[in-house]
């Protein structure tokens, strides 16, 4: 046999940069040769050198602009003609340069003060530096075995934030996984198991004849009516809780809505209360909603994963006042905690139930014998297999600069909207919409020029070209039905001044569009 | 109001580094301020330097060695004391240097050709490095506003691989997720809202009196088994069809299979082969299941999380022959194409059928007017609502080097296996179990002085001492109820060299432990 002969004598040593597998690919060596250069230690470091500095000029533009916005089908062309020489399998620096450049340059300018507009933010440059040690030196962390450090650290950020929220340390949990959706996915599971055993063996066809599960909600992220759906339990058994002015779930409306669902033939099992809605950042009553689901047997979620970070502020930590009653609770720290997306930590009251989410039966932990390894493994509490170690940027700055770094941060943020909202009240031509609970802004802009009938979307349409205009970038939502403009502060370079400008931007724009509408309504009278 | 008035007349030119917002902070502004540091990008450039001179040597080291197992108690203590001056708020570069130092150390040796283990890798460099502009621009590829590059991107990556799978462009879909797990569970969802375009409202319990809905597999991941308890279906609702000793789905045994559990009640809806089985990385005959799957009404999906990528290979594509007949399939890029975790790539025949994952009705994509901009979003499509620009690392690497680096590190791993499965043959202490298809071997050692009734977990005491010693890192997997060893090739520094010296490791430790249990057995016997 050739090719295992020649195998069989290779020596490591003196391989060199070549793929030597075969007699028969000898001839080929030449071709894919340098294809190994893609692993040397010093093309990484030139590399990793020439987007260091393209990242350092970038981080060091303070220059106010939102987001340059590029017809897909030109940025297309643009990544494939960079693909042009595909397959002479050389690195080029140049090429590389250039990629970096676009991948920057048409990104929303999350680092600068002309972004407000949505809930993900400017990282801590540090937790990417972490990222990228992660990405080389690859520890898969659902095991202890395969990243020993991230499991470790993942107990010890537990314990810092249980700091806050004050459950028994040997009691509850608290599980990394990626992205909002998928933890409020996985503790709607461990609640639905929990309060319907046999669903996980049998399927939910297996309830014909009883009650139908369903799910309570104020005003919650689409993911959990998505979920709903993904589950077998059907969107048509979402729960509607009435909200008030400011967003919240009305509380002295919510035993009634429960009852009527009752006797609908609906047995609601879990309530969803939101710590920071997307709409405006508003925080459900969790304390008095603890109550009313402790009293009927009811599994509360809280969905903080904007909000829930407000935990390490002293000054705001009251907003998410009962806490402690949850069932389960997660946070998003790829928002208000400023690390690259995503890394989302769950926690739950009782330990032993976040071994229900992926099996009915949670005693199937307790029958195989843990070592003092496996103890650490998260594998069957959290759905990845394969999960990147989510938790080390933030332990890292965590241990680096403690705290303070995300608390004083958050309450400037926090702040600044107060203010914002000030302003705006002291401005004749805008309306405000509600109290800002966090760092989330809905308004309008209603000159007196504007007839509402005449322009239906009008918020919208200066939302969007402010957008192409690429100075500001800021986003648009619903509010009863009704378009509104919505900003987000995620980066503490802004101040009122900024914010001013952009308000003077909205009332340029605003003018502009009405003119516009004007002159095509003339136009169309002839 | 003085908080007000102070924000207002705050210049941002003059602020500096120091958080501004109140008078009442400006007191505690001494202490906070270096905090701002954290976002300097000077520090990020110190920060990164740091990093990548660890990292290049980390790479460069090409010492055979597997783990450093630690007690997790015993590295709990060690990072306790590297937090020991949280709250200083000053970022030290030897404390950063300690914890990279750490986190490498007791990582898997990924990198090394001792490393034989597990189905991550030791990945390309330069993929690390683009994870950290993604870290640091922060671009949620939901949404074309929001990444305007990765989601251009991604779609000329879905048309590279389809050069290989041989769908019509306009009709097919591909959708980057986070994780085989997350893909596999959007598929069986595409494909259960497909065949029961109610349950996404209704939920399955509006299914009573029916069929039961049930899912048919081979030697399937966990995955798909949790999904079906995920999704209401029930894990008792798996119909496992008959494999043989290769491992593959018997394809004479299928018919009778589904037939029986119809007859039974189920109406199997979802047919799961695999590309690549996690126990030995078996092939399904992917064409043969895709006749059935049609002939029935049934939807088939391929788990190609390990194999998939071998379809950038012209010497090993064959092995998914039938592939363009599946109705969904993915692979894992962060295994067979060596790129960090996760990043996985989800393939529908029918892209109509990709919107019906996550709403039953598809017919809502098309009722709202879509953009050229909003044409290039996945957010109905992936489960993520933020989601990381997983395609940009591959797609760099694609662009630079062509699919030949992929290719010839792929030909070389699978031509490796099978030189040592000859290895293996040629050994008579050891058992081959299986021809290797992909880079996943199963084996055993049996030396001439075992019996096997008197040390019955004899393959995965080796596995477990070989894991503690250091130098080399393997896996262990039950074969017919019986435990075997198990490599895999997943690093092109490994030759046949390493494989030998492995071998002779497992029989010292084998010897080792068999003379501890006579010594045992003996000192017992007094």
């Amino acid at each position: 046999m050739y090719l295992r002969d020649n195998l069989e004598y290779s020596n490591p040593e003196s391989r060199g940069l070549s793929w030597d597998y075969s007699q028969e690919h000898l001839t080929s060596e030449k071709q894919s040769g340098l294809k190994l250069d893609a692993f040397s230690p010093k093309l990484f470091r030139k590399n990793a050198e020439i987007v260091i500095s393209k990242l350092e000029k970038y981080l060091a533009d303070s220059s106010i602009r939102g987001l340059a916005l590029t017809n897909p089908d030109v940025l297309l062309q643009t990544a494939k003609d960079l693909m042009a020489s595909e397959g002479e399998g050389i690195a080029d620096e140049e090429k590389l340069a250039a990629i970096i450049d676009l991948y920057i340059k048409t990104g929303i300018q999350v680092h600068s003060p002309g972004y407000m507009g949505r809930q993900f933010s400017g990282t801590i440059p540090l937790a990417g530096v972490i990222d990228l040690v992660s990405s080389i030196v690859n520890q898969p962390s659902s095991f202890y075995e395969a990243a020993q450090l991230p499991n470790v650290v993942e107990s010890i950020m537990a314990d810092e934030f249980n700091k806050f929220i004050g459950w028994e340390r040997e009691r509850f949990a608290m599980v990394t996984t990626s992205g909002g959706s998928l933890a409020s996915l996985t503790a709607l599971l461990a609640a639905r198991n929990d309060k319907f055993p046999q669903i996980w063996s049998e399927g939910i066809y297996g309830l014909s004849g009883q009650s139908r599960p369903a799910i309570a909600v104020g005003d919650a992220h689409y993911s959990i009516s998505r979920a709903a759906g993904i589950l077998g339990i059907g969107e048509d058994q979402i729960v509607r809780l009435p909200i008030n002015q400011k967003n919240q779930i009305c509380i002295e409306k919510v035993r009634p809505t429960l009852e009527a669902a009752e006797k609908r033939g609906l047995k609601v099992f879990c309530l969803v209360a939101s710590a920071g809605t997307t709409t405006m950042g508003a925080f459900d009553p969790i304390d008095e909603l603890a109550d009313i689901a402790q009293e009927k047997n009811i599994w509360l979620h809280v969905d903080g994963a904007h909000g829930g970070s407000l935990i390490v502020s002293d000054q705001l930590r009251h907003k998410l006042k009962g806490i402690a009653k949850a069932d389960s609770f997660f946070l998003d720290a790829h928002k208000m905690m400023f690390v690259p997306a995503p890394c989302t930590l769950l926690f739950y009251k009782n330990k032993e139930k976040s071994y229900g989410a992926f099996r009915q039966d949670a005693s199937y932990v307790f029958e195989k014998k843990p070592d003092i390894y496996t103890e650490f493994d998260s594998a069957e509490q959290n759905f990845e297999c394969t999960k990147r170690p989510l938790i080390m940027n933030l332990w890292v700055l965590w241990t680096l600069y403690g705290k303070a770094l995300f608390a004083d941060k958050i309450n400037y943020l926090c702040q600044l909207t107060k203010h914002a909202y000030e302003i705006l009240n002291s401005e004749a031509d805008f309306q405000t919409i509600h109290q800002p609970e966090a760092n989330l802004l809905c308004f309008r802009y209603l000159p007196v020029n504007l007839r509402e009938s005449a322009f239906p979307d009008f918020q919208v349409a200066i939302r969007n070209r402010i957008r192409e205009g690429g100075k500001f970038f800021i986003s648009k939502v619903d509010v009863n039905r009704s378009g509104a403009l919505r900003v987000v502060f995620m980066n503490h370079q802004i101040d009122t001044d900024h914010f001013r400008m952009l308000l003077d931007e909205i009332r340029k724009t605003g003018q502009e569009l009405l003119n516009e509408s004007k002159r095509l309504n003339e136009l169309l009278c002839i």
